[in-house]
């Protein structure tokens, strides 16, 4: 942190990202739409007043934790791993990145899993996944057009149960113990690539 | 139905099955915790003694949202294509049925993948699902004994991202539209098990 504690709120024990942290769990637990403003109150021990002082509203703790799993999901199709060489290649990149980033902010891709669309933030996620979603496919279907992927599978169905089995890992992954992310994704590579290898 | 409308129970609008199909969506939609009785009153349009009527308790409807996806994939395993044959052969047979029954009892499935542990009724659903995947994990397992599955793979991983998979298309699949659940399961067998096999 490179803020000097010389104002209040650095002084407080809850700081914005332990905040976070703690709304992001709740959510998940309940459920956006479940989780009133006192969940938030009881869960972080912070007064009302405390939350608003770091916050406008539920709504952007909820988008704060989205863009936690999203930027890098979303800059990782920008990386060069991911738009240089064979489509093969880059997915095999894109795989292994997405792997480490679930595995980084496993609590907050969570959350993004868990989103419905109620709200504006929760449209905002669903549409950036969907972009991402296509940006997948693209690369699936580059792959086939290359010759490397078999033509008999439809891009958009293959690409989807790909990162269906990666988005799975949320659900009983535990970073501490087990497995190490790049083991996990080398091992997704090896069963699923192989699979769809021409 | 073959009961006689006789009773007034069967002369309501709302029978047992419709009650528990909109609730089992409102658990889904606001996770279990954060739906109220109200809510449920809401949903159906039913008062609250009406509901009693037909349940004891909001986890009474948990309970047999629950059963109508655990019953028949826990009998799946029992299945003479489950049990008789190469392991390999079984294996398809369960991701086969897997597919079949996730199609068939869509919202009721989406429900069990959305569980927590937090009540009685959502640990005994959580321990089922553990030993599903404790089936699918020892076919796995013989399968590779069976020098049919590449021994490189941990036997209970790929087990959990085999039916990661396979659950992941609760988020996205549309029974109505789209490919039939045997299309995609010859698909899921065509990409996960040509990649697990030696």
């Amino acid at each position: 942190m490179s803020e000097t504690p010389r104002r209040g709120r650095w002084q407080t024990p809850y700081t914005l990202e332990r905040l976070l942290e703690v709304a992001v769990r709740v959510f998940t637990e309940r459920g956006y739409d479940g989780t009133s403003f006192q969940h938030l109150t009881q869960a972080s021990g912070l007064s009302r007043s405390s939350i608003y002082h770091h916050v406008e509203s539920k709504e952007q703790l909820l988008r704060l934790g989205l863009e936690r799993a999203l930027e890098p999901l979303m800059a990782s199709t920008t990386e060069e791993g991911a738009t240089t060489g064979r489509a093969l290649d880059r997915l095999s990149y894109l795989i292994k990145r997405n792997v480490e980033i679930l595995a980084a902010e496993l609590p907050y891709v969570k959350l993004l899993l868990s989103v419905h669309g109620n709200t504006e933030t929760e449209r905002w996620a669903l549409e950036q996944r969907r972009t991402f979603d296509k940006v997948i496919a693209g690369v699936v279907q580059e792959a086939i057009d290359e010759g490397d992927v078999r033509a008999d599978l439809d891009a958009r169905t293959t690409a989807r149960l790909l990162f269906g089995t990666i988005n799975s890992l949320a659900e009983w992954y535990k970073p501490q113990r087990g497995r190490k992310p790049d083991e996990l994704a080398d091992q997704i590579c090896a069963m699923i690539l192989r699979g769809i290898q021409t």
